[in-house]
């Protein structure tokens, strides 16, 4: 129910298109005054009218209802287990602890990071892509200054997962398109179909020469860069056996054609947390309290009038705090312990079953830019700016850095992976882990070899699914599970009536990004507000957590 | 020969080494505080102990060859005949005049840059490739800061010549994948040869379901952007006959692929003209003399001695200059036109024949950038952050500024022609080439037709083959015709003994590109010092200037 006690324009919210019904509820809310929805729901009005509510979790989607129903006049109260806000997205830098769950369930110091001042590496999120537009929006509304997050260049590495050798993105990528147009081209000719437009198509798609034949192309490079008195060699192709047989494509080669990885992305210059801190500072501002260091410990729902009570412990001591409404930016395998009272079967059973992924990232310091390459001494094992290097080896992937080309030091993710990869480099001590990343990047680049040159004591690494009140990476939803589908269902649907809501990327059709996140605090607003139904869609798509994390699979 | 009369090394200058000849050149020079090849030729020493060289033209070869030969301890004097430095380098701000030759000859004014303050446009080069680490190094070691230029987004759209339709570029380069792919899966599929691990690269490389065919997919955008309860469902394919129809990638939708175009790019920020100021400026600092306004009208070889006069003119006066060394960085459709006394009937040969290319631009000032949307009223028409839409419209290409992103105004390249499409517009007055320009804008973009939103008199425009001083677009090489290769060959060697050198981009395998002008005058250098052969090698690569501007054609 909305404060005022009417819910008003239900019927107009069809489903499929919250982000206009919001938008219109905005504008209708702030009278006539309105400018429409502004992409921040910063509309007028105060339909909060001082209204308790408590968030639990200062995630990208905690802060994120936390600003928009302060400034709805709500009086707000986030509530974070840790000492910073961001959940996920973290931005590691000098100095700062690491901290995961070990094998006897205690909290335990990992290390520190070392990096050198100035330098960062984003743990979680890492980029932002151009349809995005919330978050895209709340980075313009709060200054957080984006600069193009580069997903891949041609001078990128790929190590594919059957062939011990390591080729250029620029010779795989057009060697396969040239060898499949080729293969095309043969076989349309069995049958005379190899003419008109079609063949002028199929040679310029794939680089063929006039009789459809694939001879390599200066798309894969040159062999020796151009003189001024020779004409570059295009590169030799790489046999078509050799590329098919070394299953580069499922080392996840073609993730940056799939829309979510498109260009241009964005990241936030100087790292991913300044959208946190933008948030939380807006929040406030707003009139929203945060509390650090307050671990929830259990929520009661009301019985006798609508409202939560909320336990946490802070400082050793215990405290407790009741609302009207109760927004769970915490994760679901986090939720799952914490006390839970009077909450329906369904809903705990819900809670109960949903998995969260294992995925670590690890993150070098790099005390030269080896990659960029010395500048004068060209040759084409260098000039990469930015992008990703794929492997099958366990790291998955290396990132290089989109920002501050051309300096002198970087730093670089050196492992970015998933399942079975993360829990085998999860598993193992920060050092081991390190040595296992420190192979799979010299694979890539034997410059990895030099300790000087990529520091042991400067190296990172994170395993989320260890990581005290995250204990995963987002949400593994399976859309052809039935017990999936009705989990969604009914955590799209608050508890005690329209008191208890959860969000987050979790429950959201983009898990594991920041745009998710937004999306269902939106949503949550919209069910507080009365312009969303509090009962979901008899038909509801679960996500496909790996598809949408991971590219086609 | 060299200065102290030996020309040592020639012989270690083997051909398609030269890079690296100079750098061990360089190190030798320089004595025990060698410290190789710094790619800006500053190793130590001073062969040129005051020899005087004439540098005739401040383009990116003249000032490079400034900057590197008063390094060397030449004494520069650089004519310059217009009143700024850089040549094709250009970039349009507020305020600045723009001149061509009308069709009786006659220098016009013919309109003057009204951009707002802080907006500009590159009317020549725009973008740097991540492998031309000539102009990488100058920018790195003259500190001019780069920025990534984007060179496709897949938000981009295309314009086939042969539809009347607009598309997106993700539908078009994912549509197309997709559907070559299933067409090979269906003819391996008659001889049962779709199986195995081909089977599986098909599925992943064309976005197939299992059974082989194709059925759109979500790298061709969403339907609808999702929602919180609604799984994104993919945009419905284009269809293939549509698509192979349309021409499309004559629309020189490919060129992104090639070498030349790959990621990352890069451009300076505020203006490609940053890297000619840097150049003028350290030139000067190495005590190289740069003459404005000062238009050569002829060139006498020594017949005694080794040496050149060069008669200039200057604020209406007449003046002589002599120097043991000149290097000609005229562009050949100019210098063809120049009094030259005493040059070998082979080199006027060369010099009447070559032809340079006819190529326009046309820029314009957005006083909104709808392109990129209104981020809270996010439809799939928008999202547009830097990149080019391809047309079949005489404008060929519309590109989207690769910089100050989410700001409120600016400017876009409305044209960037070639050969016909360039005569066609050239011919036109400024207005009536933005009346066509427009035209295609709004083919691409409905809000071209506001003339509040995109005003005419803000718009500028360039026929670079009426460009006083420059005469065109490039050197238009065709590798297969002998008579270019005849003159390409000729060029290379200098005239009048030792004495008369010509570089630019206009004499490199890179014609149109500034790593071809710097390369160029990389080896006049290296012919000064002895270090390269003043007779070019018996067999001369033509370069291809077509594909080297526009892609695989």
């Amino acid at each position: 129910m909305s404060p005022n006690g009417k819910r008003p324009g239900t019927a107009s919210a069809a489903a499929g298109d919250s982000a206009k019904a919001l938008r219109h509820a905005m504008s209708g809310l702030s009278g006539p005054e309105a400018t429409g929805w502004t992409g921040t729901v910063a509309a007028g009005g105060s339909p909060g009218n001082g209204t308790k509510v408590l968030i639990l979790g200062a995630g990208v989607a905690g802060l994120t209802a936390a600003y928009e129903l302060s400034t709805l006049g709500y009086q707000v109260t986030v509530l974070e287990a840790q000492d910073r806000v961001g959940g996920r997205n973290r931005t590691a830098r000098r100095g700062d602890e690491l901290y995961e769950i070990d094998k006897n369930n205690n909290v335990t110091h990992t290390h520190t990071c070392a990096f050198d001042d100035g330098l960062y590496l984003n743990l979680g999120p890492g980029r932002i892509p151009y349809h995005h537009r919330r978050v895209l929006t709340y980075c313009r509304d709060f200054r957080v200054e984006l600069e193009p997050y580069v997903m891949e260049t041609t001078a990128n590495r790929v190590r594919p997962p059957q062939a011990g050798v390591t080729w250029h993105n620029r010779r795989v990528a057009n060697d396969t398109r040239g060898h499949l147009a080729a293969k095309l081209a043969e076989t349309l000719m069995e049958t005379d179909a190899f003419t008109g437009e079609l063949r002028d198509l199929l040679r310029v798609f794939g680089g063929l020469d006039t009789n459809g034949k694939y001879r390599g192309s200066t798309r894969s490079g040159y062999l020796d860069q151009p003189e001024i008195e020779e004409w570059p060699v295009p590169a030799p192709p790489l046999s078509f056996e050799d590329l098919v047989n070394s299953g580069f494509w499922k080392a996840r080669f073609y993730q940056p054609i799939d829309y979510l990885w498109q260009a241009t992305m964005f990241q936030p210059v100087g790292g991913m947390d300044h959208i946190v801190m933008a948030l939380a500072r807006e929040a406030k501002r707003a009139g929203a309290r945060i509390v650090l260091n307050a671990a929830v410990t259990g929520v009661r729902l009301g019985k006798a009038a609508p409202g939560a009570s909320v336990t946490y412990s802070k400082d050793g001591r215990k405290f407790s705090a009741d609302a009207r409404y109760c927004i769970s930016n915490i994760p679901i395998p986090v939720l799952r312990h914490l006390s839970l009272g009077d909450f329906s079967d369904p809903f705990r059973k819900a809670v109960e079953g949903v998995k969260f992924e294992e995925t670590c990232k690890v993150g070098w310091q790099a005390n030269r830019r080896f990659w960029e390459g010395d500048l004068g001494s060209w040759d084409d094992t260098e000039g990469i700016y930015g992008g990703i290097s794929w492997t099958g080896h366990n790291i998955t992937q290396l990132w290089y850095p989109s920002h501050d080309y051309f300096s002198d030091k970087g730093t670089l993710t050196g492992a970015y992976n998933f399942q079975e990869a993360a829990r085998t480099l999860g598993d193992r001590t920060p050092e081991k882990r390190l040595e296992l990343a420190r192979e799979g990047a010299i694979e890539l680049h034997p410059e990895f070899k030099d300790k000087k040159l990529v520091p042991d004591d400067k190296g990172v690494s994170i395993a989320w699914h260890k990581v005290p009140y995250q204990l995963g990476g987002w949400a593994a939803w399976k859309p052809h599970l039935e017990d999936h589908k009705k989990a969604y269902k009914q955590l799209l649907q608050p508890e005690g009536g329209d008191t208890f809501y959860v969000t987050g990327d979790q429950i959201s059709p983009l898990p594991g990004w920041q745009e998710g996140a937004m999306m269902s605090a939106h949503y949550v607003i919209q069910q507080i507000l009365g312009f969303q139904p509090l009962t979901a869609p008899e038909e509801v798509a679960v996500p496909d957590s790996v598809a949408l994390t991971q590219g086609l699979h």
